[in-house]
């Protein structure tokens, strides 16, 4: 048995045998009920004309891949919890069938009629996904029905308001689980509890006392086998526009009335409301060339199989952002992500002010290091918390010291992001998903970037980024963490 | 040599053949100048009619008692920097052969006539000793002269007066070296540092921020051989009056113009001049009985040694402080100090406030920890930050967990506290001795308490002190670190 708080339901995913259902899901679901009785009932849905025994060998395979779990425990598993069913090429009357298999489905394994609708597709592949549930009345069922809608929600501000209303045609908001899922990280769930738990930290988490603020999403990895999609999205839309700004806004957002996931959500779109237009001289795009990332010579993106070997693709993303309300006037936002990086690391570093007198002797005001503390997001979650102490001795030298908590070292290894959403989704709980008006005011936050991208700036892989971005923090004499 | 920029002086110590100078001032003056030559040549004075290598044979088996000095050096050392005189019975006539054999030794090394004169002396030999200096005219010198007194500075504010106007008749303030040894910790010296270099702690550090601190000087010891001068003075004397009130001031006092003696001393003293009057029910006064510590039985204060079996010496002390100033005005200081208490640890512990209101769902407020920074002063000096995490999982449950930074990990063994103490003598830093104002504003504080003394309360050695203790702290929801 599963959690017990859990209703009895349906799960049909859409797209069941592409990467994200077999690397992430399964995983996930199996996690949540390994042996015996589960709350959901699978039906993997796909173009292929696969029959149920194919579907369930497939799925076999990819939860015994790692070898976590027995392959006969995993066709069990398989045998009791999946079902298949092909819905072709998508015609209405593909979805009319689909319908009465999961009305079949429900009678057999005398379910309520609560459904999990879960799009684990490509984008193209959301609207007329949609259309055909509407078509065949699938946006309601006996019990619940709950849509979940991976990214990327749109490619614009356009296509997410024409995508937010074919969603809001058949289903009411309240049904609607957009993920983002770094929403699903532990630490990232932690931001609002360490934030307002903690009166140390949040006391100072203002224009008063901080400095700056910076949200570095890092990767050393290249485009590998996605150059088709990123070519046509960049970082931009890839990292900025979801990771970064749900992170910028867990960082910045006023404590809500209640722990309550519209109240949460609305304190994070008045972030993104009070955001001040990005100007062209607050952004700087860049795109890796040949380099060394480790200890390995790797091509530049133009070299990568599948990428135009003219591509103004952006590979690198860096913003300084202003937030124009009470809380945080003043205090820059710097946001950077890229791939071929010099590592993989995401992290969210506040930067409070220096004393603002030098009062020690025999030093020199240079010589002092503000207090900075450094959320870590991946790879390893936790906290540090940078301070200055007095190097032993009759002189008054000062040395940044690094306090540390991390979250392995004390609960072990954290749950996967995906069994964290989708175990809220079944629970009905909206808190770490992304609402239609939060995904519309990100896209309104870049659309003049996209509309009008920056000059493309050259970096060699395993350089962070390229020079211009430093130009970006000096006002101020800000600076990116090194590492 | 010795560090560069020390002039070289006489180091004349009276009391030379007592248990600081041989346990504590020895170890320390050899570890200033091991090797070759030192700016200073040390004069042991004493009522002894020991002889100069009766003398440097005692010396040489203190400094190789430990075996990190060999003999041979020790011997050469004690050769090279050690002579003896004999004051007999103190008569003005000794000090006047006193004053001709210093010139003879200063005549003889060429010194030019620089004096450390240092009074490692019990408390009734001050007076007699410093009325033997002047007589003789030793407050006065060729170069500069300096007077170091130890603890303790007088028995109440009456004694401390007079004991200060007797040193003025003869020595100028800036002469005047009052040690109190918990100045010369590394951490201690580190609180105005810490507190005035980081920012994220010293924009906390007040009334609107801080909910109690609190101050722990807590021995494991009993009374061992010191019952004659213990059954005279007690807790309050011995601990409260010069260490508690010393960690009191540092934690507590305003940031000073420049980092400099007598501008620092006056910060400190404004401290103890804004101390409300204590109350007889703010006081909490103990002795311990028999009881246990660690796994041993011990015997309890009265069964001890020398001690007055119907005795009513305090061997514990816990007071509740208030600080009429406009930092500090509503935050409750807590001190305790006491003799046969579980360990030997001696910490500030800022408690910060806790969240105004509790915006997390399903759990109760009473689950929340307020954050806290501990300052441990010894054994491991270092700071213990307390934070609130997030538990992995669904709920949102809080966990306190403890960043930590430890100076040994960092800097290895740090100096012993007489060490930099003596170093700053030579020197002629005046930054960590104690002032004639801060010893008087602190013995005029527990004045009441010496004339009033509050009820004795017994408690079992190996407990935190006497129950009374907690009722001490309890209003407002405070209570005692445990351990």
């Amino acid at each position: 048995m599963g959690p017990p708080e859990l209703a009895r339901h349906l799960l049909v995913v859409f797209g069941a045998t592409g990467d994200l259902m077999q690397r992430k899901l399964l995983p996930a679901l199996h996690s949540v009920a390994p042996v015996g009785d589960a709350p959901f009932v699978v039906v993997g849905v796909a173009r292929q004309p696969l029959d149920e025994p194919g579907f369930r060998a497939q799925c076999v395979a990819s939860l015994t891949s790692d070898g976590s779990v027995p392959t006969g425990d995993a066709a069990a598993w398989a045998a009791r919890h999946l079902h298949y069913v092909s819905v072709g090429a998508g015609a209405p009357e593909d979805y009319q069938r689909l319908s009465g298999e999961l009305e079949r489905i429900e009678r057999e394994e005398a379910l309520p009629g609560n459904r999990v609708l879960y799009l684990a597709l490509p984008a193209a592949a959301f609207p007329p996904t949609i259309e055909g549930l509407g078509s065949a009345g699938l946006h309601r069922s006996k019990g619940w029905t709950r849509l979940v809608v991976e990214k990327p929600f749109g490619r614009d501000l356009a296509s997410a308001r024409a995508l937010n209303a074919l969603v809001h045609q058949f289903f009411a908001e309240t049904q609607v689980y957009r993920i983002d899922h770094y929403l699903g990280k532990e630490t990232v769930q932690n931001l609002l509890v360490f934030r307002f738990a903690n009166m140390l930290f949040e006391s100072a988490w203002n224009r008063d006392r901080v400095d700056c603020v910076e949200i570095t999403v890092a990767e050393d990895l290249g485009v590998e086998h996605r150059a088709g999609y990123y070519e046509t999205a960049g970082a931009l839309r890839d990292m900025v526009q979801n990771h970064l700004m749900q992170l910028l806004t867990l960082t910045a957002m006023a404590v809500p009335a209640q722990y309550e996931a519209d109240q949460i959500r609305n304190e994070k779109v008045k972030v993104l409301r009070s955001l001040e237009a990005i100007r062209p001289e607050e952004a700087v795009f860049g795109q890796y060339g040949p380099g060394t990332v480790g200890a390995a010579a790797v091509p530049g993106y133009r070299e990568e199989p599948g990428v135009n070997p003219t591509s103004t693709t952006e590979t690198y993303v860096a913003l300084r952002l202003k937030i124009n309300n009470f809380r945080w006037q003043g205090v820059p936002f710097f946001l950077r992500t890229g791939k071929r990086l010099p590592t993989k690391t995401t992290y969210i570093h506040v930067h409070f002010r220096s004393p603002p007198v030098w009062f020690f002797p025999a030093t020199s005001p240079g010589e002092i290091t503000a207090n900075s503390l450094r959320i870590m997001v991946q790879p390893d979650e936790g906290f540090e918390l940078a301070i200055e102490v007095k190097k032993p001795g009759h002189e008054i030298a000062l040395q940044t010291q690094r306090m540390h908590f991390q979250y392995s070292e004390v609960f072990g290894p954290l749950a996967d992001a995906y069994q964290t959403l989708i175990l809220d989704v079944m629970r009905g709980d909206q808190t770490l998903f992304v609402r239609a008006d939060e995904v519309e005011e990100s896209w309104r936050l870049i659309a003049p970037l996209l509309e009008h991208p920056p000059a493309l700036r050259p970096y060699p892989a395993g350089a962070w980024g390229p020079t211009e971005s430093t130009a970006l923090v000096t006002p101020g004499g800000h600076h990116w963490t090194e590492g």
